[in-house]
């Protein structure tokens, strides 16, 4: 799977909806906090905001690679998780995007 | 200084004000979190808010130190920074007031 070309016009395609999900992520993560923080009256609920931080960091770090050599698997995550739909990739190739859809799916 | 001794009625004291003074902190330090997360609308913001819990969770572990043979020190601090007023610590012995008032000065 590593050895898939990626065309011009895919990597355009790519780059568009990769960093679409990033934005949602971070954006939802963003939600989170605030929702915590409206309740955040003693340090206990305080240091949970850092863990839950610390612990999507971490995992968002891992999660958004961009080399192409794992683009597609990074791709069946964040369709799988929801982060991007199916259509905002549509314009890949055949293989690709039933790659994808065949990986997220199970 | 770590010689000083802590009547029961001192640590009673001591015990009310440092309690207060971290409630107080954490609450300050959710408030920024609270006005920082308002605003975070990418990762880069996110992760400030991240950064700056990381920072203080350190600061704070290492300030809030209820030992008695480092307390007049954490006061000391305390005081300075503003999260303790002296009177709120009024009843401990003059010495412990009078290091307490006069390296908060400093």
């Amino acid at each position: 799977m590593s050895e898939m070309k990626w065309s011009k016009h895919e990597k355009e395609i790519a780059r568009r909806a990769y960093d679409a999900a990033y934005q949602r992520e971070c954006a939802a993560i963003a939600e989170k906090v605030r929702e915590m923080a409206a309740k955040a009256d003693d340090r206990v609920a305080l240091w949970r905001i850092h863990d839950y931080l610390s612990e999507k960091r971490k995992e968002t770090d891992e999660k958004y690679d961009y080399r192409y050599s794992v683009l597609l698997l990074v791709f069946v995550r964040l369709v799988r998780e929801g982060w991007i739909k199916p259509e905002e990739i549509a314009g890949l190739s055949d293989d690709k995007m039933r790659t994808i859809r065949g990986m997220a799916e199970q």
